[in-house]
């Protein structure tokens, strides 16, 4: 595709964000679950295309380009496409999460501020070869009233078309804005869209490390998401060794291939020895390839961890393991080699727990859980758009508050700020109040 | 100053940033009271220091280099200094931003999930030379617990220098960490800060359109700010021609310089007769230059404004002026050449107040009022750190609020995902409920 032509889909989503700001809750989850009615009714249609992608897949597979696990993950089924479809009108009945009065302010006698919930406008979002990932990422979009530019992975590319067809025209006869929605194809539309800081204002990128860094070093929009997923579970002194092994062994092996997977597990000197034999032992059976640093091999038998295993994210069946003196040193560690993203003690002293969660840096802090809760999902946000290791905005799993800002809305009845200057000027009340922001009220009393 | 040592304060900084996140609001509290007193009983030191750069700023504005404006805005005075201690009292005063429970979730019996407001971590900040600005930015991050490198105008550099030892002095010896606060005053130790953001979370820059233009393109680290103000001011045909005419007076000649002053009036067609002639001879009583359109200038006598006018921040006695054929036209062209600051309508009509407020993108939309309210003070933030025409993180006027984010707190009892997952998961119960993060208290039933 032209640059041109780029420029012109992200114009388009800019034209229909304007309006789509302005859609009622009843019409964007109207259209949610119209979506879904559709995206049942061409079940056909869609794993005709998905065949497709999972042939090529197969191609790639064989080819050596592809794993296993990239190609599974691509094949769609009538469960799942009914799993897809109730995700959408899960999202459809999340409560809006936009118009609402965050707060309510008089300045003055009829001079009433209002900082009211607002969609952020146009959304850029580049995402992995799941085709369920373009529906997850167009319904949280359009429930929270922002348009949407949808770039996939090019492995899912026939899937990915057809499903974002379904998704245009179950929307077009209704009050949702044309072009909400647009979806690329080719990855140098994503350096078009990355020039286009006017235009676009959020990116969201998942993917691999170095393509989220790709992003972040290549665009002046900002950007929401993580690069890395280096979690620690710290097992205390004080821990329950029983449940902290059961932790330790959830938060590696339930799913290893995602962010929030631990990578290194810091254990107490105190509790080495006891703990060390057991889950070292619990791990191999689970196949678990397994790095130590000097006082972990002094206790079990393993190869040596490198400095660089402290910054690695294995992403797969490995860990690296380290005995640390004190709290301190635990903390201290994973302040310095943590990505930010999600990190867990076992101790039954509160005390102990509150330091450790206090003095971490990091968007999910765990006290006696395994890291693999920190998902959208399980948190209760309905679904996520992605997971921020950032600060600013959004942080932790991203859900349908993290896709809308605020506005302030001042109504008055024509105050000038001389009034409120200078020697005589008249004071400000500065009073909260309990109120909804009902638009020009004071004009009409 | 070498690169080095500018890395080395950053790095100071980040380390106390951890530390100062975990100060109580009584200790940061009471840091700020000791600010106040301590500018308080070095008057003369500072007034010493004052009178360098204002001396040298003389020097300037003969050899035609600074603005009599410029010079004025460094001078201090005791009653400035006063007003500057107050200030810091105020801040010290406002509600801890820090610590706050901002929703509680129980996703499962005791697996509690609580989101906690907490400090951003290092901001960099750059700002103009009024020697207040250094007082008032450097409260505030110590207030919301956040770390903050200080860059000000060379203009104030003996001011700066002073004030920054006084603030460090004051809380070498109370349990804020040392190096909280940190001074850099080459602008080529800009630069280097755009570079750190492995470290820097947050950069807050404020000056001219320009500079705050140039720190944007030149760094990955999140920037809040703005570069132009271009406000408009709305008069609809439904409104009260009376309060219009003072309104727009106020927005334009009350303090033209900043960056929520009126650039644009916009008159509907329907009161275009009426409304212009009288403001018109207010605003060149107070000499304000004027530039028109085509059907303005049917009606007064102006010079023709080109299309770069409605495009321009004046920030000086200059408008210029557009009849519009509709509310729609007025909201277009404001969506089109506005800068997202602060956008006002003046009508009776509270269905057209509504329709504008709804469709202006801007982080400011007011109703019968004037432009100038756009301020953290004057909103009753207590201060601002600057305004945010951005959509991300905070936007409009910034207080402490602006300067926290949230971290995410879940207490468990050893839970697995496991548990969770797969063909007998146990389902999630996702119950909000009303209830502070007490750590660990899990652990102690």
């Amino acid at each position: 595709m032209t640059e041109r032509a780029t420029e012109e889909k992200v114009a388009e989503a800019q034209t229909a964000a304007l309006e789509l700001a302005k859609a009622d809750d009843e019409v964007r989850s109207a259209a949610l679950h119209d979506i879904a009615d559709a995206i049942e009714d061409a079940e056909a249609r869609i794993l005709e295309a998905n065949e497709k992608d999972v042939a090529e897949g197969e191609e790639m597979l064989e080819a050596g380009e592809y794993s296993r696990a990239l190609v599974d993950r691509l094949e769609l089924s009538p469960s799942k496409l009914e799993s897809i479809a109730e995700m959408v009108r899960s999202v459809a009945e999340q409560d809006d999460p936009l118009g609402r009065t965050l707060s309510a302010r008089r300045l003055d006698e009829d001079l009433e501020l209002y900082k009211v919930g607002v969609p952020i406008g146009v959304i850029g979002t580049v995402f992995e070869s799941r085709p369920d990932a373009l529906v997850q990422i167009a319904a949280l979009s359009l429930k929270s009233g922002n348009a949407v530019i949808l770039k996939g992975g090019s492995e899912a590319s026939h899937s990915n078309r057809v499903l974002y067809e379904i998704i245009r025209d179950a929307t077009a006869d209704l009050d949702v804005p044309e072009g909400w929605a647009q979806l690329i194809e080719a990855r140098e539309d994503v350096n078009t869209m990355l020039d286009m800081d006017d235009a676009i204002d959020l990116l969201m990128p998942r993917g691999s490390s170095e393509f989220v860094s790709y992003i972040q070093d290549n665009t002046q929009i900002p950007v929401l998401g993580h690069t890395e997923g280096i979690c620690h579970v710290f097992v205390d002194r004080e821990a329950d060794l029983s449940m902290a092994e059961d932790v330790a062994f959830d938060a590696k092996v339930q799913y290893p291939a995602v962010c929030n997977a631990v990578e290194t597990l810091l254990v107490h000197e105190a509790v080495a020895e006891d703990f060390l034999p057991e889950i070292v032992e619990r791990y191999r059976e689970a196949d678990v390839t397994l790095r130590g640093d000097g006082a972990t091999r002094q206790i079990v038998d393993l190869d040596p961890a490198t400095d660089d295993d402290w910054d690695t994210e294995y992403g797969d069946l490995e860990l690296s393991i380290k005995v640390v003196d004190s709290l301190a040193t635990a903390i201290d560690h994973i302040n310095t080699h943590g990505s930010k993203h999600t990190e867990s003690i076992l101790t039954e002293d509160s005390d102990r727990a509150s330091t450790f969660m206090r003095s971490i840096d990091a968007a999910s802090v765990f006290h006696n859980a395994s890291t693999r809760f920190a998902d959208g999902y399980r948190y209760g946000l309905g679904a996520e758009v992605g997971i921020s290791t950032g600060k600013i905005h959004a942080r932790g799993p991203v859900g349908l508050e993290g896709l809308t800002t605020y506005k302030y809305y001042l109504e008055g009845d024509g105050q000038l700020v001389a009034t409120y200057s200078g020697e005589s000027a008249k004071p400000y009340r500065h009073e909260e109040f309990a109120g909804e922001w009902v638009p020009g009220h004071l004009a009409e009393e």
